[in-house]
C-alpha cells in the first residue's frame, strides 16, 4: 500500500508561505529544487494563481519536456513501449478476468517493472471469473450455413445440446417491442446499425434482457463495429434483475445483414446455437501499481493508468496493453534522464476492466480518503495509434494550467487540450472532483479490432507509440511537478 | 452452341462498299438501321475511319447512352444488380469448383437469365474438384495458440494425425535459400510482406514447391492481402512437377508476424498443422452463355463475362459474384430498353476461373476459330465497387474509337480510358490480338475481403454496382453497334 495522506497542521504554514510568494516575483526551478510558491500547492484550489504566473512556471519545463521527447522519440528509448509490449502480448497472449493467463500477466508485470527500477506493489482484487467454454452457430435453413459467433461476457451457456429455433431479426429496441408477439420462442438477431460505439453498445450490453421480456430463447447480437472482416466482437452484457437470463453472442455484420435479408424476403430462417459459458466464483487479482516517489510532496499523486486484463481473443495489444505499456513508459522516460517530481508518479494497471471496471472501482473505493491528494488521475484506453490530443475535465482553473502543459508537446505537435476527460478506470475520481485526463489518439479503426482477433500487435505502430509514450511522460512528470497541484 | 463464322465472299463486296460509302458523307444510324459504311467492318482493320468520322458516328449514341444510364442509375432498373447478386449468394453461398453449390448457382442462373428472355445455353467443361476438408493448425510452443488457417486450392492434406514441426520463418524466397539448410524437417513459414497482390501472390502460388526443395515438411503462407482483422486468405497453388507436394496453407498477417517476431527472439516455434484437403476427379460443369442476338451481324460478338465460381469461403460476392451480375444486368438493360444492336451480346459466365481460367480457356479453345468474329472481349474481375475507368488492350486505331465510346459515359463520370485491359478468363484472346476491355473500380480494399470470409454481400454497394452496370452496357450496346468491328 502507498503513503497517502495530508497534515492540517501543515496547511496553516501553505496559507502563510503561499501569501509571503506571492509579494515577490521569484520564479520556481522547475525540476529539483522547492521555490516558495510550491508551498502554496494545497490550499490553491481557491486561490488560483494568475495564468501569466503559470505560464512562465510550465514554460520553464521546455527543456525538460525536450529531453523527455527526446529520449522517447529519437533516443535510446526509441521503440521501447513498443518492444515491451510486444514482449509482454507474444508471451501472455490475451487475459481476460479470472485467467491464469491474468494471473501470469500480473507477475510477468510486477517482475518488469521492478527491474526497471521503479516500487512496486500489488493491491489484491476479487474479480469476475466467466469462461467461454466451447461455443459454435449454425444456421439450418434456408441454408446451412456456419456463423462466426463471440459469446458475451457473463452470458448464460445453452443446454449441452444447444438450442435450435427460428430466428427473428430487428433492427432495433423499438421494433422489437413493436413485434413482441413475434418473439416467444425465438432467437432475436439484432441487425442494429452502427451508429457510434457509446450508442450502439446498448444493444450488447442489454439485448439479452431485453429479448427475454418478450420471450425470445437467446439473443445474436450484430458486432458493435463500423466495420468487419466476418469478425464477430465479444464484450461485457449487463443481465436485468428479475429478467430470466438467456444466452447471447455477437454475430458478424455480415451475418447479422445476412439473416435480415432472408427475414425481409420472408424466408424462415432457424438457428442452433450452442455455448459452454458459465460463470464461477470470484477469483483473486491485483492492481499493479508502480512509483517513483515525489521528493516533495510523496503524498501527493498525479496516477497513470491503462488496464492489463484483456477479453479471451487477439492479444490485447490495444485495448489496453498499449496503455499499461505507455504508462509504464511513462516512468521508465522519466527514471531514465534521472528526473524526480515533486509528488509521486503513480502508475496503476488495473485489473478487470473489461467486467465493469472493478480494480479501478475497488482502488477507488479504497484509497478515495486520501482524495485530497490526488493532483490528476490520467487513463489511456482508447488505444495508442498516433496522439491527437489530450483530454481533460477539471475546472475551468485547472484547465488554464493544463492549456499551457500541452504547448510544451509542440516538438510532437499535440499541443492541444479537448475537453472531457474520461474513461471507464478513472470516472470514479472524475464523478468525484478530481481533474482527469485520458489520451486521444487517432482512433478511426479503433473498433474495427476492439474485443475481436484482430487485436494484435500487428495494429501497433512503434512510432505512435514514441509518441504516446513522450505526451504520457510529459504531462504527468511537469504536473506532478508543478509547484501547487491542479486547482479544484 | 453459338453461331459464328465468316465468309471470304462477303469481303469483296465489302471493300466496294466501303470505297464507296467514303465518297459520301452520309451519318449513320446508330441503333437499328444499316448504314453503307457498316458493310466496310471486316476490312476496316488495316483501313481505319478517320478518327473524326468516328467521333461524329459515336456521338450519335449519347441519347442511347442516357437512356441505358437513366434506367440503371435511376430509372426502374435501379439496384437491380445488387438485389439479384444478394438473391443469388444469399441462396446459394459460396460456389467453389466441383462443388454442388456450383452446380445450383449454375442452374440459379440459367433459369434467372431464362425468364430474363435471353437467349441461355450452357456450354460443358471439366474442372478440377479440390476439397478443403477439416483442417486446423494450432501453435505448441513457445506457448499455445489456435492458428486460424485456409489451406490453399490444390494442396495435398496432411496425414490424419496431422503433421507437427518445428517451425522456420523467413520473409522471402532468397532468405529461404540463405536458411536452406535449416529448412529440413521443418515448417516454413513465409512471413513475406505484402508488395502488390501481382508480385506478392508468388509466395501462395510457389512457397510449397520452394519449401519441399529445401526439405521442408509443409508451408505456412502468410495471407496475400495489405489488411486483416486476423483473415486468412485462400486461393489457387501451383505444385511443380518432380518436387514433392508438402501441405500448403496461408495463415493470417497477425499469426505470422507473431511467428517472426518469436524467431527473432530465438524462441523454439513448433506448429501442428492437420489438413484434410485433397483431390477429387475432375468434376462436371458449364460455362453459362446468355445472349442477345445481333439483328445485322449475328455472327459477331461483344463478349462480357465475370466467373460464377468463387472459393469455398465467404459468399463469392465480390469475386465474382459482381462481374457476374453485371454481365448479366448489362443485356437486362439493353433489352428493357428495347434494343438489339448489330452484333450479338454474349455474356459468359466462365466456371473454375479460380483453379486458373479453366472454364475461360476451354472456351477460347472451342471458339478461337472464330477469332475473326470476336469484335471485344469484356471482363469484370476486380470488383463492382465504384466505376473508375474502362481499361483496354487493343490497337491504337481501335483505342481511338474506344475513346470515344467512354466519353459517352459522362453522365456517370467515368470517361477514363486506361491501358492494359486484362483478366485471367479473357486474357487468351487478348494474347491472340482481340481487343479486350476490363472494368477498374476503386479498389483500395479489393483484397481486402478477396479469397476470404469477408467476400460478402456486405462489401457491395448497390449504387456502384448501377453505376458499374450501366458503364458496362454503353460500352458494350455501342461497340456492338458501330458500323465497324474494332479495328486489330
Amino acid at each position: 500500500m502507498a503513503q497517502e495522506g495530508g497534515s492540517p497542521f501543515l496547511l496553516s504554514l501553505f496559507i502563510f508561505l503561499f501569501i509571503l510568494s506571492s509579494l515577490c516575483d521569484c520564479h520556481p526551478h522547475p525540476a529539483g529544487s522547492m521555490g516558495l510558491m510550491a508551498a502554496a500547492r494545497a490550499v490553491s484550489n481557491h486561490t488560483a494563481r494568475k495564468v501569466s504566473d503559470i505560464a512562465v512556471e510550465v514554460a520553464d519545463y521546455t527543456d525538460v519536456a525536450k529531453r523527455i521527447i527526446d529520449l522517447a522519440v529519437f533516443g535510446a528509448a526509441q521503440n521501447r513501449s513498443h518492444r515491451r509490449l510486444a514482449d509482454f502480448t507474444d508471451t501472455i497472449g490475451n487475459r481476460v478476468s479470472g485467467s491464469q493467463n491474468l494471473e501470469m500477466a500480473i507477475k510477468y508485470m510486477y517482475n518488469a517493472m521492478t527491474q526497471d527500477g521503479l516500487d512496486v506493489h500489488l493491491e489484491p482484487v476479487k474479480i469476475p471469473h466467466w469462461v467461454r467454454g466451447k461455443e459454435s452457430a449454425e444456421m439450418i435453413a434456408p441454408r446451412a450455413k456456419g456463423l462466426a459467433i463471440l459469446g458475451l461476457g457473463s452470458s448464460v451457456g445453452t443446454p449441452p445440446e444447444g438450442i435450435e429455433a427460428e430466428v427473428l431479426v430487428v433492427q432495433s429496441f423499438e421494433e422489437l417491442k413493436r413485434r413482441a408477439s413475434e418473439a416467444t420462442g425465438r432467437i432475436v438477431v439484432f441487425n442494429q446499425p452502427f451508429v457510434s460505439y457509446e450508442e450502439t453498445v446498448a444493444y450488447r450490453a442489454y439485448g439479452a434482457s431485453e429479448a427475454a421480456k418478450v420471450g425470445a430463447v437467446a439473443t445474436l447480437i450484430r458486432s458493435i463495429t463500423p466495420f468487419s472482416i466476418n469478425s464477430p466482437h465479444t464484450g461485457w452484457q449487463d443481465y436485468q434483475d428479475g429478467v430470466k437470463r438467456i444466452p447471447s453472442a455477437c454475430i458478424t455484420i455480415e451475418d447479422a445483414e445476412l439473416m435480415w435479408r432472408m427475414a425481409q424476403r420472408g424466408q424462415k430462417i432457424v438457428v442452433r446455437l450452442t455455448m459452454g459459458a458459465k460463470t464461477l466464483p470470484d477469483a483473486d487479482s491485483f492492481n499493479t501499481v508502480a512509483e517513483i516517489t515525489g521528493w516533495e510532496h510523496p503524498e501527493q499523486v498525479v496516477l497513470l493508468s491503462g488496464h492489463l486484463d484483456s477479453w479471451d481473443v487477439g492479444q490485447g495489444a490495444m485495448d489496453d496493453g498499449g496503455g499499461a505499456m505507455i504508462s509504464w513508459e511513462a516512468l521508465s522516460l522519466i527514471k531514465d534522464l534521472g528526473l524526480r517530481p515533486r509528488r509521486t508518479l503513480r502508475t496503476v494497471l488495473w485489473t478487470a476492466e473489461e467486467q465493469g471496471g472493478v480494480g479501478a472501482q475497488q482502488y477507488y473505493d479504497l484509497h478515495k480518503v486520501n482524495m485530497s491528494n490526488f493532483d490528476l488521475v490520467m487513463e489511456s484506453d482508447l488505444g495508442t495509434f498516433a496522439p491527437v490530443a489530450l483530454q481533460f475535465t477539471g475546472s475551468d482553473a485547472a484547465r488554464k494550467v493544463m492549456a499551457e502543459v500541452v504547448k510544451l508537446l509542440a516538438p510532437i505537435n499535440t499541443t492541444t487540450l479537448e475537453a472531457y476527460g474520461e474513461g471507464t478506470d478513472i470516472s470514479p475520481w472524475i464523478r468525484a472532483g478530481v481533474p482527469g485526463a485520458s489520451l486521444h489518439v487517432a482512433d478511426s479503426r479503433y473498433f474495427w479490432f476492439h474485443h475481436s482477433e484482430g487485436d494484435t500487435m500487428t495494429v501497433q505502430d512503434p512510432q505512435d507509440m514514441n509518441l504516446c509514450s513522450a505526451l504520457w511522460a510529459v504531462v504527468a512528470y511537469v504536473v506532478a511537478d508543478l509547484q501547487d497541484m491542479l486547482p479544484r
